[in-house]
């Protein structure tokens, strides 16, 4: 299967290495592939730079956004979820029809602590908020503006790494989670999470459980934070 | 140990019924107890009516919230999200002053399916909203019009029936979450809940990480609703 992963920032980095490793065809998209290559500083979360990655990965296209989405048979959605639906909209929509795209992206606005009113501190600054958030959510945003396309929220809540590496907590013993409109869509979802090494994955039902999918953001990182360590979680029944 | 429950809902019942049979005096606080006495219809929940509760557990005393806030060593909050603040804010300050207050409410808005813009279906109408949501929580408000007492936030990442009886699941083998920012009401908190059985507690650190706990219901419903039953999670390093 040829598989596009739209973004090239950590998160989608683990997934361009993880489905290459599995035997995928991996088409990469970014909105200025030349300037993606000439960069030559980490990006603002550390990320070294992306032509460090491209050049221990040969084989791996680099293409824009709209060439990458044309190319693949299914989409990963790794654009950050200030941009994500801005820079999807900006794709031709014959690119994206009848597609299935997979996004993980969580909406965070970042905020200066001192325009805070109640600042939820962290090693890094302050927790970014979320929007949209409660009553609606950026999955949902993006199905809205790609009706030709099957969107499926799924990734979100583990860290990137530990969504395309499983067995690093407790042999794979723990859940991970999907939601979305279209049953044929969840299932290539599923599919590639089994790929990845997940035996426990929980269907959410329609792309509105989203929004807690994304909230669930907050609790994650406070988790994270609490722990210093990356981690697992399993449902218990 | 006095403990104060305030609220007489399903959850609180839980509390009180477990508090008691741990050998804790337990006292319930209600706006007006003769009122909630009187009362033989089930609540909005379907819960049955607490008169029931109060003749199966002789020796539990109802008093009003200020009676009952005065009397008991340790509280802990079971009014409904959306009258929390008000109710407490109404109890004479020294009633409550230098105390552990536990809060497990969640600031549910329910709404009506017709006047929102993108309904989240649930089998009993729609997803309430939350208020307060991202950038604060229930947990602070009540901190903050409470300045002398000291908040936990706990036992809201489960049903009520699985905070007080964690054996339930895999013989207790998952895991709470507790915030505040008090080290010793969040020890007090801990101490209740490894007196229920619990023997994974992650203290997330401040107050401000209730929001993440909060936020956490959608998902925590989103979950519940697809396995169609009571679950537990745990934390797998």
């Amino acid at each position: 299967m040829k598989i596009t992963v739209l973004g090239t920032g950590a998160g989608a980095r683990c997934h361009t290495a993880r489905l290459t490793e599995l035997g995928h065809q991996v088409v990469v998209g970014t909105r200025d592939p030349q300037a993606t290559l000439a960069r030559t500083e980490p990006d603002m979360m550390g990320t070294p730079p992306y032509q460090d990655f491209h050049a221990a990965h040969p084989g791996i296209e680099l293409r824009t956004f709209a060439e990458a989405a044309d190319d693949g048979d299914l989409v990963i959605n790794g654009i950050d979820g200030a941009n994500a639906v801005q820079a999807l909209s900006a794709i031709p929509r014959a690119a994206l029809a009848g597609k299935t795209l997979v996004d993980y992206a969580v909406p965070y606005v970042y905020q200066q602590p001192d325009q805070v009113e109640r600042p939820w501190p962290t090693p890094w600054g302050v927790m970014p908020r979320l929007e949209p958030v409660d009553t609606d959510s950026l999955a949902e945003q993006i199905q809205r503006a790609l009706p030709d396309t099957k969107v499926v929220k799924a990734f979100v809540t583990q860290e990137q790494e530990t969504v395309t590496h499983p067995k690093e907590f407790a042999d794979g013993d723990h859940t991970t989670l999907l939601a979305g409109d279209h049953t044929d869509a969840k299932n290539a979802a599923g599919e590639l999470l089994r790929a990845y090494g997940w035996r426990d994955i929980v269907d959410l039902g329609p792309l509105a459980a989203a929004r807690g999918m994304e909230m669930y953001a907050h609790l994650h990182t406070a988790i994270g934070l609490a722990l210093g360590t990356r981690f697992g979680v399993k449902i218990i029944r």
